[in-house]
């Protein structure tokens, strides 16, 4: 069922709330160094920024004295005025007040939007005056009092180009945290006290998961050994399901001629993402940002029956994107990165089915990881703006039905948003909650394209011998294995499930005497393929423990003289820190049954 | 042990006779048409060629007047005359008789090797006139007449780039398949024939298994589903093998910097290989030809003790190499080819038993796939030339000795070849024979590298806290998965032991009502993960049985009333064409036991 309770009614105001608080903001930045540029500034996931070119730098030290001054104005009870001026005077409002970005914007929203008047918001003080002015569409909360002075906090400044263009002036970013309540405050700085101590860079290290080479270059991460044991059982995993889904797979180059990409139009419409094209035999080439061209020449080359659909192309497809290189880390923000990709061609009864599929992946391979917080958004087209968007509007129409009723159908919440739809078709956007309440959309599941089929001329024949178009659908669940072990790394801070971890088991002998005994263990527990290490007593046990528990391998396993006898081991469980004697059978029958099962929780330490 | 037996001085008479002969296709197309320019003219492993460039095209109807001519030359038993000229007169020889090309290479000679003279062959003629010369460094039969001439043809002409360049003349190739007796040239050329007919380019597309696009580019094959089970089988079998072995694995990106390149030396030595390069943030990007410097970097990210060696780095890792745009088709003549790559890090005492593990895989997998026929090749450097190589002449010795101590450990045959090691360090060649006697090079195992350790400055920390550099080696059993699944392809005929075909079961019910029991079968098929094709009954049982020959599925399964009744299936045997009866359950465990064990050849339908 759509949200349009209490819950969209909440996020509404949240938006005014943060959004009147930028305003502040640059109140604030004008009263305390009147020389300032002002730009824009809207909201954000946890509160709002401005962007400002100063006269001179400001810092942190410069934080109280803000914080200071948009109280004051908070106090003061301002009100928003609404103002429709044409554009001329708009522009000379902005010229007197020698403010150069509001002229700029002016004169792009008079081009863009072909229009002759632009809206701006005055805020009134409490003997009525105007206090400060800016160019925006509104939404705003009725009185500036609305706003819980307790509940926000200027975090930090960052550098920001104008309109993100590198060519352009270098602003200052200010950042502010806003909630409804001091409590949600609090709550949000907490969690991001927390989630900075498991950053994923830095357990990445510790841990020995993926290596950042300067001579490599800039946002190619490279997965080390333990790393690479993640992928692998990530990969392994999501193509067992796909199999038994009935997926099927390609293996497709990592480049293309540049013809390729103007067919499926990536090159009018995805350029800046796309890395310089590299010429070769009279030719250019294109380093492949997406895998759907590719796919496309796979489906095409082979005829379809109505029967043989859905077709469904899988590839773990690794792709390039040209971030700026100052913009990249780690493995959230990266140039190259591998996508679990695939591309549905369908007939229009098959659409339902292959949404709830869709749907249902998602949500098995998420809760299996244990990510159980999510939202889904349904991205809409606005039958306002026909003109934007291609195919039919009986096809839009359907397709935007068809996963509404999927929705419905598997009895999920969602959010609509009108005019969010990408131009060539309608989609579902999964936003997972992390362990530190961060929102994170990973995948895309799925998304309607009525461009490329048609730009590739793809059919199939129907029961009447007649050709049609099929209908596509894109997704990923991972979205990118990178990111994904990126956002995962934080999650579980670092602590995987066991089928998951790196190293599964670290066996500590208590001294020279059980250093067989371990061995053996060791050798049972490789030939069953579980990862292993072994800490000889070359160092005392409680070294070797602290060890094991920085390298968070899930369970130490400790033998002494009673353990050998009785044929027992000591589990040290490193997430719950507690500690079991078992029998050796029942410890590896265990294990064994929760790596098949792919078990979030471990089984064996859980009390003692 | 090396060969120094019977079959070296065989591969050497071999060699002088194809050698030979090419000097007599050159005299030869000089007597029928004088204004030719030649060129040179190296023995092959099916015979020889010579690179012609003709004043008119020559084509396929010359051949019977040249064959007839070389014919005539061999049964003048000319005899060989050595002669050493000094540059300039070497030079005033070949420009008095017009052939620049020869001057040219005199020019080279000269340059590159720094020597003052250099060394021709003349034939002499039966009244002892000089016949024909050639700039050779010899290599010949004593007598012209110890070539059988009916051991001999002509067998095609192609265009070939003087010294490959295509910016220089094009010249014409002329081929010459040449055996020590016409039976073995018969069976050459017969095997070639049957070569022919099971063309991975043919099959492969009959079979579905791979995609060759114009828009996406030459020598940029996709593996469509088919195919990419294929390789998803040898990738799931070869990465268990390697876990099993302790090999670890990374996944690295498909670029790098320059620099990165550089440092490696492959910007230097191997630069007409690699595609032109990609410029991107005020620098230059590589579209990676090979992955031993990511994997380089991947081992310097973390310390390593003596204890942590041998440290076994394996990727599927996707190279891309520049070849000629025209001379790539297919699977075997690629652009872009996905390595089953690894770089072994180790101390100088583990060496032996590294080689001896590789040799071990390589043998294991080749046998799996039916390849049964290898020669071993050590190549060696040449003391001679000890400024050609890097590294010092203790470290070479000690590598090749370790090399031959290996293969002697293995009891396995091999030749060596002194002066055939790359700069950079001595290796190991297995040259597979297909069912149609062809020799394959797929694999390099392995192959010394003391250059890239040096150039990155590798280490561990030995006993006694010391740095050291590791030694290194580079191996890939399949070599290119692509080229691999091309000429596995040919050598299984299209018919694919059963582990590995793309479609494993065909059911085909004989009628209407035997429709419910054929599904039940494939849907406790697909339980097992058995990949199953049913072949309904709108067609008839004949046409049903040919298209499942056609497309090669390994077993056709036939349920009519007797099998429904009696609880078994009528299993036909594609490859032997051989039908049996056997029971369902006994049908499902022998497939199931085939698959599991990877068998080459099938358990039911062997004898009827």
């Amino acid at each position: 069922m759509a949200k349009n309770s209490s819950s969209d009614a909440q996020a509404d105001a949240l938006h005014k709330l943060r959004h009147s608080l930028a305003h502040v903001l640059a109140q604030a930045a004008l009263k305390l160094w009147p020389g300032t540029k002002i730009t824009i500034g809207p909201p954000i996931d946890y509160g709002c920024y401005y962007d400002f070119l100063f006269e001179s730098p400001i810092s942190e030290d410069d934080f109280p004295a803000l914080e200071k001054e948009m109280k004051k104005i908070i106090h003061q009870a301002q009100t928003f005025r609404r103002d429709e001026l044409s554009a001329s005077n708009a522009k000379k409002f902005w010229k007197d007040r020698q403010q150069p970005f509001k002229v700029e914007l002016i004169e792009d929203i008079v081009k863009n939007e072909r229009v002759k008047t632009v809206t701006q918001y005055a805020n009134i003080g409490p003997t009525g005056e105007e206090t400060f002015v800016d160019l925006c569409r509104g939404g705003h909360v009725e009185n500036l009092k609305e706003i819980p002075v307790d509940a926000f906090k200027i975090m930090s400044v960052a550098g920001a180009y104008w309109r993100g263009d590198e060519k352009r002036e270098q602003l200052t970013r200010i950042y502010v945290a806003a909630f409804p309540t001091k409590v949600e405050l609090e709550q949000y700085l907490k969690n991001r006290e927390e989630a900075a101590k498991y950053d994923h860079r830095v357990l990445g290290r510790e841990m020995h998961l993926f290596v950042l080479s300067e001579i490599v270059g800039p946002g190619l991460p490279m997965l080390a050994p333990r790393g690479a044991i993640i992928r692998q059982e990530l990969e392994n995993w999501i193509r067992e399901e796909l199999k038994r889904r009935g997926y099927s797979f390609a293996y497709t180059p990592n480049i293309g001629r540049a013809d390729l990409y103007k067919k499926s139009g990536h090159l009018d419409f995805f350029r800046e993402n796309i890395f310089p094209l590299l010429e070769a035999d009279d030719s250019q080439y294109v380093l492949k940002p997406m895998n759907c061209p590719h796919h496309m020449e796979v489906y095409k080359s082979e005829p379809h029956s109505y029967r043989d659909l859905p077709v469904r192309i899988a590839e773990f497809g690794t792709v390039y994107r040209y971030e700026k290189s100052g913009q990249v880390g780690g493995l959230t923000r990266v140039r190259g990165f591998t996508q679990d990709d695939a591309h549905i061609l369908m007939r229009p009864d098959q659409m339902q089915q292959e949404i709830e599929g869709i749907l249902d992946l998602s949500f098995h391979i998420y809760r299996t990881l244990g990510f159980n917080d999510f939202t889904l958004r349904l991205s809409l087209h606005d039958p306002a703006k026909r003109k934007q968007y291609v195919g039919s509007e009986e096809n839009w129409r359907m397709a935007e039905e068809t996963l509404r009723k999927a929705l419905g159908a598997m009895k999920l919440s969602y959010v609509e948003g009108v005019g969010e739809a990408a131009f060539y078709g309608p989609k579902i956007d999964l936003i997972v909650r992390d362990a530190f309440s961060r929102e994170w959309q990973l995948g895309t599941i799925p998304q309607v394209d009525y461009n490329m089929p048609a730009r590739f001329h793809l059919h199939y024949i129907d029961e009447h011998g007649e050709k049609k178009q099929p209908i596509m659908m894109h997704r990923a669940i991972f979205g990118s294995f990178e990111r994904f072990i990126g956002v995962l790394i934080e999650h579980c801070k670092g602590l995987f499930p066991l089928w998951l971890a790196p190293v599964q088991i670290a066996i500590l002998p208590v001294a020279d005497v059980h250093e067989h005994a371990a061995h053996d263990l060791e050798a049972r527990l490789k030939k069953e393929g579980i990862r292993v290490v072994f800490l000889d007593h070359a160092e005392s046990l409680g070294k070797r423990i602290r060890e094991g528990e920085q390298q968070r391998i899930p369970y130490l396993i400790v033998l002494g003289d009673r353990e050998v006898r009785e044929r027992t081991v000591t589990v040290r469980n490193v997430k719950t820190k507690k500690q079991v004697v078992v029998p050796v059978e029942e410890f590896v029958s265990t294990i064994m049954r929760d790596i098949r099962e792919r078990k979030l929780e471990a089984s064996i330490g859980i009390s003692t």
